[in-house]
């Protein structure tokens, strides 16, 4: 069974760059399981329903976020909009698991393939460096607690190497695959690890490459050398799409490969 | 011209792989400088000057380091030994430039190699997550203006993914290589950006990767866990040395190569 | 009824300075409940069993502690060392509720005065520019669904006025009194909310006020000016122990005075 | 002579109360010299030219800022259109000294009152838990080389109190008075150091209390109870001017007299 991993999109031209490649790495990987980071979607902020009906229409299985989960309010509605048990689109979208219980929408979806092949997807943020939320590692433990399918990947939103390789090693042989988003950087440290769980600790941003991770680089530079706050626009040059593919025997849902993928024009 | 810059040396294990590896990629690749970031040679945390003297003995004209430079006092005393203008080994291991001026040792070192090539290597720190210093883009700018030689390379030692991003593009097209050294994980986006620079968000560790970037799995799960802040110390499982070559036109100081190499048992 | 509480008492001078006073304190205003922040009694660090005995001596009923609560190896074992039911005096050492509940230890105390009068003592700790730990508010929550005393006292130990202010409000009418500790500055804010409970910001530490928040003027000002870390040693010029004294309607749970209490040598 | 500092005025409410209180307070304590913090003046989040003139009009000499220096785009323009020479009222708002050169406005103001007395006013920004900007500490030192006038006034912006104290200790015998802002709640720890130098490490804000440090209250609970970014809008309820007092030998500049201000409605 093959599940393919697309990191964070980024504004149109990660859109674009996605749409552009989407197509033939489905088909020459005979993807099986289609989840995307979708949470810079928006112009760098955010996601939107219409952009998630796009996402979905391109074949995702499952649209992950993270922090920018909040920036457009219309997405709030939009995941709040059906119950737990549903399999919608809105139902598909999920959000950081240990974000307070009070927020719209849910952290892990449970879903089947076509051929009957069960799956889950779960999205966690990390604390170090970030927004304080509820404790990742506990979370994703009583998470697993009651997922009942064998083939598990998570997302881990997280900004510290520390945080993201500690979450693999504690995750190991009880998840598929657990990806690191965030850093909007891939890294190049994909591996199977000892326990069978394939982990990479950033997959990278699909988006504009000539950019600070995704803004335009005038406007960052603007903001480290003056301190001025400023509006931050997505850039466009250079876009790449980032994504890792996962080879798993979706009957015990151990990985057995992982390979990392970068396109560009 | 060839540059091989060693991502930071962590503990016995890091010391162990750069030692068997090293001779063979210094001959393989024809390398002319060779700069080690060591800030981790003792035990993860710090380097004394006998661990320096065996990096240099390994064929280093250089060593960087970052914010553990503090951790072993005898450093300390060994590069306050000797004075700016000095070509010593104590002169060679530089720390941070944008660390307060009442730091022992400097910031930047110009040598020249047995060919009469001239060479720079600055070191940084960021600001973003990590302690409080300096302006590293405005200490860049200082520094820039008073080095001769053309061939200048930056271990930018910080944490954020924006901040190194962004001081790439700010150094493009004025130093012949920076790249990013901290977060212990090599990032797979190396390139040369459009003014002639060599650029990669971060080199990795050469230590142990069966750990949390360095330190045993258990001690970090634990305090991830508790919250019990405990002793850190160095793991040593699969060890791997990871390091990025430069080429470079030493007449101009542009860089036209770059690759990235990891090298485990 | 008179409830006493005492900041964080900072090594020597601070305990010095507390056995000083705190008994004819005690008498003139009549204390029934006598809680002490102790989380730096041990030269500013943690707290040692020993020393807690010395605490209950003076006539305390219950010790908070906070972010220190771990530096003392000894103490974790010793809260450890009776269950939860116990009235031992290692029962009445109490640490952050909202800490991992992997933590030693209890985050609340509930206890009856010889009179027969009932109360709990709360501790929490806050999450903004501290480490990570479970909300404070949703803890604060749970905690006080099972708490059966009308008096309630909380300690709730942050840096941020932003959290602390906020958490009177949550609890305002839920507790008798919230009064912040460990940023070592008293604040002038003591007042009775608008639902009856007592409330200040800080109230200061009982220790060396001719210091850095309890540590040496000079090895602070060198890690502020040099960025060298070094060990901090507790101060011992100009002690003062920083006090608020609370009336409260023991059957109602009420506040209707709070007195904000600063003495010297 | 007798100097008022007025802690940040924060939206309407702040307005205000000051404007009620300002009168008689100056009259009463036959004030020399007033300066205002007006940070939050417009609606909490920066200051326009025309509140500025409004306090102006109240009889301040200076008005110092901090972090939201930068929330009005109108400022920026405003404090930029006068030279360095300048005495007019653009001038006379100042803005952390420490802030990156490349920042429109300056960071001390030297004056001359109608008796001939001169006074410079520091505005200076704290690191700790705090934007990234240059060392506070260095630049006192780098301004104070060049001040020519005996009273110098100094307003740190700052969020730790460590590094509140641990400045007020550094420019002790250096400076008539180091008051603190930016935490909004003040402080009881006024006095005089032993150099002579006047010292508080949080003046507090002049605004209304019932909110958490000036916003409306439900707004901060919803953010920490639900980690939901949303608008903070200004609180009206309970205003309070917060000012300190400080008495000194317009000769030497030492500080003889430091008294704590709250009035309310
Ligand atoms: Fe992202
Ligand atoms: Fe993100
Ligand atoms: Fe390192
Ligand atoms: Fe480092
Ligand atoms: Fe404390
Ligand atoms: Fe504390
Ligand atoms: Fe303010
Ligand atoms: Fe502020």
């Amino acid at each position: 069974m093959n599940i393919l991993f697309v990191g964070d999109i980024f504004g149109s031209a990660g859109r674009r760059i996605v749409t552009e490649h989407l197509p033939h790495v489905l088909e020459t990987h005979t993807v099986d399981l289609l989840i995307v980071n979708g949470e810079n979607a928006a112009g760098g902020f955010g996601i939107t329903p219409a952009l998630a009906e796009d996402i979905f229409d391109m074949g995702a299985h499952v649209i992950t976020t993270g922090n920018h989960f909040w920036d457009k309010k219309e997405i709030l509605e939009y995941v709040a909009s059906v119950p737990s048990y549903s399999h919608d689109r809105a139902r598909r979208i999920i959000r950081p698991a240990n974000f307070s219980p009070a927020t719209p929408g849910f952290g892990v979806y449970e879903g089947t393939l076509p051929d009957g092949q069960t799956y889950a997807v779960i999205n966690l943020q990390g604390r170090v460096f970030m927004q304080q939320n509820d404790d990742p590692f506990r979370k994703a433990d009583t998470l697993l607690r009651d997922i009942k399918a064998k083939v598990i990947f998570v997302d881990f939103h997280a900004e510290a190497t520390s945080e993201k390789v500690a979450m693999g090693w504690y995750l190991d042989g009880r998840v598929t695959a657990i990806l690191g988003t965030h850093t909007h950087i891939p890294t190049a440290d994909e591996r199977i690890l000892p326990g069978g769980t394939a982990y990479q600790t950033d997959v990278g941003m699909s988006g504009p490459y000539d950019s600070v991770i995704g803004v335009q680089t005038e406007l960052v530079l603007n903001r480290f050398l003056t301190g001025a706050p400023g509006k931050f626009e997505a850039a466009k040059g250079n876009p790449k799409m980032c994504a890792t593919l996962i080879r798993c025997d979706g009957a015990t849902g151990r990985a057995n490969g992982i390979q990392r993928i970068m396109l560009g024009e």
